[in-house]
């Protein structure tokens, strides 16, 4: 088990201390399920009351509720950022890292350049003329096409396709099961069969990017797929050729991105929202899960289409009439003209 | 090819045979494309008719039909049950069960437990710590990360990932693809970046659990996700980080759950059904297929939220017309005070 | 670099040169971001402006706009037909294929046949009585499954799995991570629990299709899953057991079809749609992209079924009255009555 002191704590990641600098947690856990060896945060002020009954070994707070707490507590502006940071500390503390160098079983064809600080797994396989950089992780089991770069400290979890001149920058993380580089779709009707449009194009991937598991990003038609600076894909997200996705967007699990859409920077996506292609997204829209979006949206702003639950039977009824809206509109226009 | 006779199989799973037990069958198949050498059954009344004309050899029926075949039959209080047993028994019969022990081309970390009844199939990897209990098989290309458990019975398919220090229990079947372990997807808000939050539980499953192909569960960001005994997942779905799903709910493919929602046993979720976060689905509830859930459901019961197909030309007008379905609602209502 | 002269590509593809057919030509690119050394082409009369603008070297264009172009020329009846031969023909230009005979690291059980002339990857499986056809190439890490038949020059991508007994005819294109062969989603309730039905059949897939990244392709309950020739399915589809799908149907991304459905020829499925089970759809179905298929579609047509997309608080109002549509429908009923 792991151990840390409140003091290593605060020595690594800052923040003021009210409390015994010796004291031990082993855990970092939410307040409700706190006990004495927990380190716990409140970052969302409508849990404040249970800081009066937590049994956690000590709170990370804002510094304006520290008085309220019965425990030890690390005041700081903002606890959940905190909070951030303090799982990426405790996991580097407890998580052994992948060996440098490249495992027996692997395969690295001809013409490949590993840097000697980076690992490659188990049963994994490097392309010719593929790069893999200082400090990057090829899981086990992963497949690294002929010309892709694997960025300066980037992790691919095992089993992740990363295609043949596809490039990911520095610290990026891809979770298992992931293909970026897949072919777009892409097809030319023909006498009622369909002629195959070979996808010339790749992958361009920017830093700090993170890509979920069983997550599909298909390489171009003719010009790359662009995924800029800091954007974070859940799972099971599919984003078709061409599509460009703004720095700093993210998107909850599966949602789809058609083909040639452009997304603007610092949105937001709701899970399994789907975005038609062939058009664009301005900056800083937020789209509600489970909504279909199918024209540009221009204003940054939240946006909804949805189709709201309800028992069965209400739904069937209001569904029924919804079949027949336009007519009921015109029924009321025919009322509204009868009684002036 | 497969043949049994008739007394074979009563001999094995029971039911009343009307007929001569030496007579062979060499497939399980539909009423409707039946021959001779077939073995039908009939489970839904609504194809009682097709009883008279079928070529099936034999056919599983309930006690109070079996005068109206034409044929041999096995009568059984439940002929549904009694057919999943059958391919059960098939099954067992038809297929080669695979070899015990560790393939000479799989990868065993020093440290971890492999049952010498258990099997691990080529190319697979299983890391240091992990345990492979009796029976278990590890298909091909599999990935058990360090520490993972892979309980007594449970079945990998090929190139499925069980990511570090996650749990199956006992008699599991996890399909092709399967994504066990990648990280939930949770970051803190940073001056227009996204911090992450290292995701540092894992993913318990309990027995009798069956994965689809390509489906997702992701890790707990501090306490572990968990599926309970009896649950049954289809392909291609997402389940978040810290979502607990109770005893014996079944999810069609295609679905989507949530971060932290807690769904409640002997459910069943229609295929593309999507569960948004944090909430909480009552025990006995039914979610239709494409359906959106936004707020906890307390009471069992069969919801819904789906907008009606219609043809295009159709869809369009009424489409139009929801747009502004409140300011109609508007009118009605001043319409209602016009008119007294 | 590739290059290639226009009289070259003339000779390999048709078409009528207008300009030099020495010129160089180093790229395929689109008409806007063209240049020099750019072949585009002009295959939708909306961008027609272009020609008078555009910086390509060439461009492809039907004979009725030849005269409008400043630059050299390429004349056909189908410019995108054409566009698309051109890709591939540049495609088998410039990539390596793959080298026939099976690499030292791949897994080849007894009683597999690989044909001389066909290719399989590091580190893929190739189970007992599995037969690898004429020039097929089965990717590196691919899984094929005892049984299983890849037909003449068909290409599995890397880590693609086909099941036990699934047969792929010819020219199919199978993207990385697509699972083909996955057990059906099959279960008879038993005293509040889920009876598992072996999966029995197998799937069984023509000529020229071509399927996705992550996509799933569940094998038969009792018979199979059969996809017909030239189908063409996108990434993260759901194909669930004993669909039918027919010949030259296209789906987009993310569609899923449940089990038993019957789907026509020359249909084309938007991204994200969804069709429940046990249906029929015709042949030339259109359904627009997020439409829910509840019934069978007995008439070509192009059917929708999408909630329209609004800001998000026009949408709270029109679903709040949504919800009480039928009612609202009563009102305008009785006012009808009372007006007369």
């Amino acid at each position: 088990m792991t151990a840390a002191t409140l003091g290593e704590i605060v020595a690594a990641l800052g923040g003021e201390l009210t409390g015994d600098p010796q004291q031990c947690v082993t855990r970092i856990g939410p307040l409700a399920s706190a006990d004495r060896s927990t380190l716990s945060f409140l970052a969302n002020p409508r849990y404040r009351a249970q800081l009066a009954s937590t049994q956690a070994g000590c709170v990370i707070v804002s510094p304006e509720v520290r008085g309220e707490a019965r425990t030890a507590t690390i005041a700081t502006a903002d606890p959940y950022l905190y909070f951030a940071r303090l799982t990426q500390w405790w996991a580097r503390r407890t998580r052994v890292p992948a060996a440098a160098g490249v495992h027996p079983t692997a395969v690295v064809e001809e013409g490949a350049q590993v840097h000697p600080d980076a690992s490659v797994g188990a049963l994994a396989f490097v392309g010719r003329g593929a790069r893999v950089e200082a400090g990057a992780v090829v899981g086990a089991q992963c497949h690294v096409g002929a010309g892709a770069v694997i960025g300066e400290g980037t992790r691919l979890a095992p089993r992740v396709v990363v295609g043949e001149g596809c490039r990911l920058g520095a610290r990026c993380i891809v979770q298992p099961g992931a293909v970026i580089g897949g072919d777009g779709f892409g097809f030319a009707p023909h006498e009622g069969r369909w002629e195959k449009i070979e996808q010339l194009g790749a992958v361009r991937i920017g830093d700090d990017v993170e890509i979920g598991a069983n997550t599909c990003i298909d390489r171009g038609a003719l010009d790359d797929t662009v995924i800029e600076d800091g954007v974070k894909l859940d799972n099971l997200i599919q984003i078709a050729h061409n599509v460009r996705i703004g720095a700093h967007t993210a998107m909850a699990g599966c949602v789809g991105i058609a083909g040639s859409a452009t997304i603007g920077a610092h949105c937001t996506i709701g899970g399994a929202a789907m975005i038609a292609g062939h058009l664009e997204i301005a900056d800083h829209v937020h789209v509600s899960a489970g909504s279909f979006v199918s024209r540009s949206i221009r204003q940054p702003g939240h946006y909804t289409g949805v189709f709201p639950l309800d028992d069965n039977a209400s739904w069937e009824k209001n569904a029924a009439t919804l079949r027949q809206l336009h007519r009921l509109r015109e029924r009321v226009r025919e009322l509204e003209k009868k009684t002036g």
